[in-house]
């Protein structure tokens, strides 16, 4: 299938590339930034542009991977184009582009995507929906090419999965970096504390979240959580995230 | 080695196991609860007792693996015997033991431990820190039959690391119930976001925390958040989580 890519960003750069080894032709990368676009061009193959009136009608299927901001713009700037549009995003809903495409969809990968890091795209669930004729088939077949894990998902599941993920990787990935920075204080490595995040991710293949719980606020500690706080005195920001997980742990324990 | 446990939570729980399995003999664990020094001493082959009169000196070191608010008390009720006394918590100092028995020292393995998770102990990081004649080598060498990771930490450094493991390990673990909670109520299985909670964990092996930063909020993506923040309505206290996370992020992004 040929296939054009609107967007450089960390999901295009592992998508494009995944369609690419899955035997698709990336016909264009599109960036308002130039660079970027020859950047990820550079990887599959592909013609960079940086200018909507370059984008050619010539391809197969359209995929909108830019932030949800810029998403509205991109869209009405490619509007008249007869083709199979797609976005990858998982809050906006189908009918943004639908209103504007006769055949349209959505395709939704559930990951963490950096450009530095490399992952088995195979492993990466995609979430799938469309409308127009022949696009249901046609998007789980594009989906099953690269994706072992493909299932189906509308607008309104779609946004609450993808509202979970923001607190279950990007939030935790947020504490991570609390946790960096306050042992670089203490000159003291990061790489300390990899087995226990590992573990921690590791434990919910066989305890749910909540039966994973350990520390001092479920444990109702209040020696150590006091001894915590006393701590983080001049770390404001990083006080306010320990007590409020503190109250959240322990009236949860409560329940 | 003959060594009695105080405490039959989730660390003595593995470290009494850990440590028998290395060729130690367990002689006694003691719980208040007797059902649960039972719990524990029925897998060590050690002696259940639930008084402190009943633990006997006949034994070369007493762990103590209690909450730290639960600690004072048993030092008080233990300290007449001279024995090598060693605790687990990350943020007690070694003082505690060292002004009650000559030879005292910490054990501090980090890691989340529940009873129901099998782990490695070899691949747990202990950090050890000791007090009186001949102590640094005993509990070197007691550390390293159950461990390949120890390292030494005095009581000012162990306080940051497990301070710094609280906001990594059971911070992060309580948005991941956040997320289960929100799936839930949609009808949608936690199971999905396995493979994303992974890879957010193991893309820290090569990248730092702050490169792995991906989401909403460090992408600038107002239209997204406010779209989060309206599906929040009515969830108050998850609300506050993700306004204060996207805010920490977006100055994060901005230093």
């Amino acid at each position: 299938m040929k296939i054009t890519i609107i967007g450089a960003g960390n999901v295009a750069w592992h998508l494009a590339q995944a369609l690419q080894k899955a035997g698709h032709t990336i016909v264009q990368v599109y960036s308002r930034t130039l660079s970027h676009a020859e950047d990820l061009a550079s990887k599959v193959n592909a013609i960079p542009v940086s200018e909507f009136s370059a984008v050619h009608a010539d391809t197969d299927m359209l995929i909108f991977s830019v932030k949800d901001d810029a998403l509205p713009a991109c869209i009405d700037a490619l509007a008249g184009h007869d083709l199979f549009a797609v976005h990858t995003s998982g809050t906006v809903p189908l009918r943004l582009l639908s209103t504007h495409f006769s055949r349209s969809g959505v395709l939704y990968p559930l990951q963490t995507f950096s450009k530095n890091r490399t992952l088995d795209f195979r492993q990466v669930p995609l979430f799938i929906e469309s409308a127009g004729a022949g696009t249901g088939e046609q998007l789980s077949d594009v989906a099953h090419t690269i994706s072992d894990k493909v299932a189906e998902a509308d607008s309104e599941k779609r946004k609450w999965i993808h509202l979970s993920a923001v607190f279950a990787s990007n939030f935790s990935n947020y504490l991570y970096t609390v946790a960096a920075d306050l042992l670089k204080e203490q000159q003291l490595p990061f790489e300390v504390l990899l087995p226990l995040i590992r573990e921690t991710a590791q434990k919910l293949s066989t305890l749910s979240p909540e039966e994973a719980q350990t520390g001092p606020a479920i444990r109702g500690d209040q020696r150590t959580i006091d001894a915590h706080l006393q701590l983080l005195q001049g770390h404001e920001q990083w006080k306010t995230i320990y007590e409020l997980f503190s109250r959240q742990i322990a009236a949860y324990r409560e329940t």
